[in-house]
């Protein structure tokens, strides 16, 4: 059979940002991918009206723009940092008081995969909140892409890793697209046992757990509903904004 | 329900040894496996016959021990070193000649796994062709178990953690174990999907495309084929040699 597309695109998944120097030098585009909850809430933040997100790695960070007079989030380990505005629940992101604003935030993992790819990579953000508009969204761009898991500090997360097989197979099915790696195939192969009931299949998973122990289920509910928002947030000099075609 | 045992110890997959630091510390026993091909050969090797086999993680250590006399195998890339009597192939240790005597043996990924652990755990090797014997035989220990797959370069591999994945399962299935790891749930499920034809299931993996390149197909079959030894290997002073109880 004739291939239409002799010059694939790569698409592969990265399971954690510890792993990511192996590899990120074939890839243009990083989708950082945190479920529950740090892109689950950055994608529900821009579609409600904030107007941008600062994505920090640190609390000295955090800290510091407080103390400029920035409205700051900060969450570590599933709850919010003692003298910080919110936390990462979508629902505290998406509150009136912050449309056209732009906020900061820092949370244990997910800010982190933002910002480890930010001076060298264009970096989108990805949750299933905007998996059909941001497949779209890569499928159109004509560069590799890496789907970066965040983790749970530096471990494999399960959640993330499914988020990232349903992009993998999105791209795939277009013919654009290969993938070469053993964790993008088993990323898609995790996605394929997830796909009918996301809530169900990651019951046991740990970082469900954790929430679950700190009463988050409306959390957990909501970042598991795919496809609620069309937004794509695109890292633009160190802040997360709605991407809009030039 | 009654738990019969309150007290239950830990299995966890560790998914390369990039993520090694990550999870060593509430292990005794280490279990290292490398599928393709390392951990099967050495399985392999002590069944034919073979006494010890010396695990060494670089060419120098290697070198240096050929130099002293020792028969020694060195494998890059898929491909046995220049000037070393074998790599690691399984056929390729199981020779005549080889019965009764000590090996030294270095490896890309499966060698460098078995010594990561070695000054802090106890470290037994673990394949596909020693499954049951090896789950019969964690399962009477009474410590936690962490299997560690050799990976390919740091990155994740398929089929080590479909082996990890079945020997977890046959461990939580004697209730005496549990896992907390989102990596170990993955592994299972990658397993359950993988079990019915190992064979079929990896035709896609990243080192079975690398080795069916080098013409291994044979090799490939023999390291996927389950339960053809009740070896357990074990790293004793340095040096791999059957399991014999006290």
């Amino acid at each position: 059979m004739k291939d239409d597309f002799p010059h694939k695109k790569r698409v592969e998944v990265c399971s954690s940002p510890k792993q990511f120097e192996l590899y990120q030098w074939d890839f243009s585009i990083v989708v950082a991918i945190d479920v529950l909850r740090a892109t689950s809430a950055i994608c529900a933040a821009l579609d409600s009206g904030v107007e941008k997100i600062i994505p920090v790695s640190t609390l000295e960070e955090a800290i510091e723009y407080r103390r400029k007079g920035y409205l700051v989030g900060a969450e570590r380990n599933g709850e919010i940092v003692e003298g910080f505005e919110f936390g990462n629940s979508p629902f505290s992101l998406m509150e009136e008081r912050f449309h056209g604003k732009t906020l900061v935030l820092s949370t244990t993992n997910g800010t982190r995969a933002i910002n480890i790819a930010s001076k060298t990579h264009t970096v989108v953000v990805g949750s299933l909140l905007n998996l059909d508009a941001l497949s779209s969204w890569l499928i159109q761009q004509d560069d590799n892409v890496l789907l970066l898991c965040s983790g749970w500090k530096d471990k494999f997360n399960l959640e993330d890793t499914i988020c990232a097989g349903a992009l993998t197979e999105a791209l795939l099915a277009t013919n654009k697209f290969k993938s070469d790696e053993d964790s993008t195939i088993a990323a898609m192969f995790l996605y394929q046992s997830a796909r009918d009931n996301y809530f169900s299949f990651l019951k046991h998973s740990s970082h469900r757990r954790r929430l679950k122990r700190l009463n988050l289920n409306r959390d957990i509910k909501y970042c598991l509903t795919p496809n609620q928002t069309e937004v794509i947030p695109i890292l633009k000099n160190g802040a997360l904004e709605k991407y809009r075609p030039e």
